[in-house]
């Protein structure tokens, strides 16, 4: 099975990874490490079992891709200016499936168009893993990968890449509505992520600790669960209380979209906040307290 | 004329200042710049006339002042931790009146209610001033005071004090409405105040760079005017338009907030934004927006 791995980011190394691992023939599309994976490969340290691996080809295009992958798996961040259609063009063939393991909602759609007819896998990973140095992967916590087949549905490779996963120790759930996993998701995100940097560093208990700002929260989700409901995916009422009190429970967590901010990298306000406050404008749907984020975010990174 | 100024920073330096130049017996309360004041007084720099004054009494507490005031001019800052009623508490008399120059919304109830008739003067200072430096007072630009009787009207004690200022070449006007231009001075304050400290050191230009952050001013400003309304004060329908406009040809500017914010004093956030809330959850109207402003600066401030 042949695999090209678009991203060669903390996730790219981890997910794609696994699936060498695994026996696929693995290729990565590299841009800041890109010396280091050609030399050395990366090093994964997880509790699935520390690996080196060094993938087929390591590549700092698409073009210069050799072959036909079964897969491409995008694990890049969904950032306005990469051009994700332009990127892909070169190594979407008849019989490539896309896997995209990205944060956000609707981050699906451009890509369906651009590419009728290609299957779509949609995935969510809940893990905690960084690259503190180029080639290294620190899997810290976590791990669960959701995938299912974009729209709607599952399918033979869906299946076929599951099994890849499942074979390595993987958690891995399929589902036939990841676009419902992905409003779920955001249920959480979506508040956590832009106050934790709104916050100055603020961390999940500073945010719970502050009472007003836990009613802000709640408001954030009531809006998310709103916007669920409109795209075809209500979600259950009690996933505003599960989202809350598991959140009460944790340990004091910096988010990703924090950590982000702290190593003065790129936000994913679009993918996670844009696209959902977009949605509910098409809607002619109120969402106060998620514009109010996503601007803040935007003023932040001092985005017209 | 007798007067006592409670708070000794670049506010008190400069009003309290003006009086003492027009003649008056003026005296301080300070803080943390007690031991200069004692000493050397005030140089004020200002475009009416620099000029040095040592108050008559200099003060580190209000019990310890000798005599009867014929005004208490109050120019601390509004906060939580202020109890402003025991501060205040020694030094009002029967014909004490009390000059509330201060920030934010709704800031005279408590005090209005604790010292029953005993006049109150409520009053809005437009002003570029700072004391970089402990007894330097610097006026950099405007000035204008505006003054009125809380909760209406106007009154002899009023005149008197107007014409003290007016003495020296200072711009003052008197109100019969004082609670409506801290309404009409809300509708500026309660975005571009708390957005400058949220946009990390965001000028008013850098906020009204960011298109969909306007909308969201707009949003802030019309829940302004709808709590103005409530209060019996409502406001011009261009009031919007024109501060839009006034800040768009503005030069880069950052608000008093966020000046506070970077020399780490504390925010007045209650007076400007929690006091608004407030009002509105009394009246059972909703405020998404002013309410997001108020529990992001708690957060930031990491207050709960």
């Amino acid at each position: 099975m042949k695999i090209l791995v678009v991203g060669g980011g903390a996730i790219g190394g981890l997910y794609g990874g696994l699936l060498a691992k695994a026996g696929a023939k693995v290729s990565f599309v590299c841009r800041s490490n890109y010396k280091v994976i050609k030399e050395h490969g990366f090093d994964v340290k997880t509790a699935l079992g520390d690996f080196n691996f060094k993938p087929e080809q390591v590549l700092k295009n698409t073009d210069d891709y050799q072959g036909v992958a079964d897969y491409v798996l995008v694990t890049t961040k969904v950032l306005p200016e990469v051009d994700f259609i332009e990127l892909l063009k070169p190594v979407i063939k008849n019989n490539t499936t896309i896997i995209l393991l990205q944060n956000g909602i609707h981050i699906e759609n451009d890509i369906a168009a651009a590419f009728p007819g290609i299957e779509i896998i949609s995935g969510l990973a809940f893990v905690c893993v960084s690259q503190f140095e180029p080639g290294i992967i620190d899997h810290q916590d976590y791990g669960r990968l959701v995938l299912g087949v974009f729209p709607r549905g599952l399918s033979p490779k869906l299946e076929a890449i599951a099994e890849l996963y499942r074979s390595v120790g993987l958690e891995l759930e399929t589902t036939d509505n990841i676009v419902k996993c992905r409003w779920k998701k955001l249920v959480w995100n979506a508040p956590y992520n832009p106050l934790s940097v709104i916050g100055r560093s603020a961390t999940t208990e500073d945010i719970m600790l502050n009472k007003a700002m836990v009613t802000v929260v709640k408001k954030v989700m009531e809006e998310v669960c709103l916007l669920a409901d409109l795209d075809g995916c209500p979600l259950k009422e009690t996933v505003i209380d599960n989202n809350l009190d598991a959140t009460e429970k944790m340990t004091a967590y910096k988010t990703s979209m924090l950590l982000d901010f702290e190593n003065g990298r790129a936000l994913e306000t679009e993918a996670i906040l844009g696209n959902a406050v977009r949605f509910a404008a098409e809607n002619k749907v109120e969402v106060p307290y998620l514009k109010f984020l996503y601007v803040s975010l935007k003023l932040i990174e001092r985005k017209g």
